[in-house]
């Protein structure tokens, strides 16, 4: 395991090698750690690896090496941020259902069997169980017509009890996503892609009704961290539709000056070097290297990228777009991947299924 | 004059001021320059300034200003542009009469009495006749109500002689501006204001039905001048909804790597100098320096701001957001104020209003 975060990780030396060695036996003491760290900085502004590493040798060359892996970021716990902003919208269901008897509702629509996309959907409805949220479900078959989709969508645009829908991408290649996508009612978007919603967010004094969950996800970490944006150097890295370019409209209003760094950025680690605020969101196993990052700046590491591990149960793990190695040395604070940004994207769609269904009923 | 622009530009040197005293005699010899450089780039690279001034003066002392103020940058000439764009629309106008016998038409509602307004509907009006595009004018009075205005619009929105509809903006306080632009249809929506519009062009495979103008000129200078973009880094100074934010927005979705630098960045200058493009749109009389542009740089100046000027008939003269006379000396190429971004605008719209002719009637 450790030649194979070597070889993801970099140019390191053979230090840097057992470093990550040493690092990787320490895994399942992390989570512990985050949820201290989530409840407050640790007093003495590093993580406690130090400690630990120490104690699982005596050699002087690990002693060495555990001196430079010293981590100074504080790592932003995005599932204990969920679990507590869960807490939070189970409260409000509660309430409203005492206050005025209405349940928020989300509809998902699921076309064919791909195995991610059901089991997202299932992870989707157990999140809307746990918080008090009714889940509706329309499975249809792969082979199934655009017109059935939209006749479900239509059917759900008009059902009262349903405040938010949801299409599970990818749709099957015979149908045209734009076409069903925009079908869905524009109060019930709550995916936030609805172009008329991007251009509310893009629009200084005209509020979406919607924001895409996983950049709302992010700058609700930021928030919850207390982590300052106006007036921050930002940079984003990665334009896509759901993450990047929506990202940097967050931020932007939140008077951030930012930048979206992309494929034909020319030396990213220039400008993402400048950044206060760094969002990476572009899909690429640790992409970005310690040295990219300006000691200090707050990194969110949007990208779950699968990578080879033999050593895994299931042949790979999970890494970020940042090299989190490097960074967590660099960085004031960093999300972890798995366990940063992933647990809020849902969190957020839970989040916006309730304010739709507050909306309809102008409940406060 | 000179202590003017002295005051206007900078902590700048006696010999500076000299300079600028010399360079305003030139000022009349500025369109010729224009109009040369825009057919094809100076042979020496340089504008003739040098030359006229240094026949102005035989001192040493003006000789040795006249060395400093060569101005490498070629200017980048709106007026030039604008009148060919024109063209090209009267001629398409015409094929398209001849062809299908439509005409497209352009709506323009001018609530109240405001000169500033309807001097510039009459100047829409004017490019319109000049192209042979048909011109609609309602005036309202001041003390209209909303629902007045709505029934205009709803009534161009019907009319198939009409393909685009402009409200003169400000409108009267007691309306809401934003309820009226959106009762624009979005398919007559030549401004490109519509929340529907800006997110279709902040979303990558999604076309908006229209460009703004402003910001579509600006890039249409770039084109036409054919200074390339992609992999280019880009500085957007301003991010107002009509030209700053959607000058990003394009910039991006033709593969630059764009900052928005706006009030609230910190140091802005050190952003600025990074650029390779810089679309100034913030409203400040000569507020980015020579010093903020890094050599070479391409300067796109749409900022339009009166400065007192007792030499002036009118007691004042517009200058931009850069300021001139340090640009040209640094930049590549730049933008006059005025006589660069400032007619592309309503060329702009002619072309809007002529593309929304077109995809009514499905005319190629």
């Amino acid at each position: 395991m450790a030649s194979m975060m070597f070889t993801d990780c970099s140019s390191s030396t053979a230090t840097a090698r057992l470093l990550l060695l040493s690092r990787s036996r320490l895994r399942s003491d992390r989570s512990s750690i985050f949820i201290r760290r989530f409840v407050g900085p640790h007093p003495m502004g590093t993580n406690s690896l130090r400690t630990t590493v120490h104690s699982a040798s005596s050699s002087s060359h690990v002693i060495k090496a555990t001196m430079s892996i010293e981590s100074t970021a504080k790592v932003i716990d995005g599932k204990a941020v969920a679990e507590q902003i869960r807490d939070e919208i189970t409260a409000e269901v509660s309430r409203m259902k005492d206050e005025i008897g209405v349940v928020p509702g989300l509809a998902v629509i699921l076309v064919g069997d791909r195995k991610d996309s059901a089991t997202y959907v299932r992870n989707k409805k157990k999140a809307c169980d746990s918080v008090g949220i009714t889940s509706f479900e329309a499975r249809l078959p792969e082979d199934s017509s655009e017109h059935e989709v939209l006749k479900f969508i239509s059917g759900y645009n008009d059902d009262p009890s349903v405040h938010g829908i949801l299409v599970q991408l990818p749709l099957p290649s015979h149908m045209n996503e734009q076409n069903i996508l925009n079908a869905v009612s524009i109060e019930k978007d709550v995916d936030g892609f609805h172009p008329l919603n991007i251009g509310r967010l893009a629009m200084r004094g005209r509020d979406p009704l919607f924001v895409p969950c996983t950049p709302k996800g992010c700058i609700e970490l930021l928030h919850r961290y207390g982590i300052d944006i106006k007036g921050k150097r930002a940079v984003v890295i990665g334009r896509s539709n759901i993450v990047g370019m929506p990202a940097a409209l967050l931020l932007q209003s939140e008077d951030a000056t930012v930048s979206i760094v992309h494929s034909r950025t020319k030396n990213p680690e220039d400008i993402i070097k400048q950044a206060d605020i760094i969002i990476a969101a572009v899909g690429q196993p640790n992409m970005v290297r310690g040295s990219w990052i300006k000691p200090g700046a707050v990194v969110i590491d949007v990208g779950i990228n699968p990578v080879e591990d033999a050593k895994s149960r299931r042949g790979y793990r999970l890494v970020g777009d940042v090299c989190y190695e490097e960074a967590c040395k660099v960085a004031s604070a960093i999300t972890p991947v798995p366990g940063g940004v992933g647990p809020m994207t849902i969190a957020m769609l839970l989040s916006n299924t309730l304010s739709s269904a507050k909306r309809a009923h102008n409940f406060q």
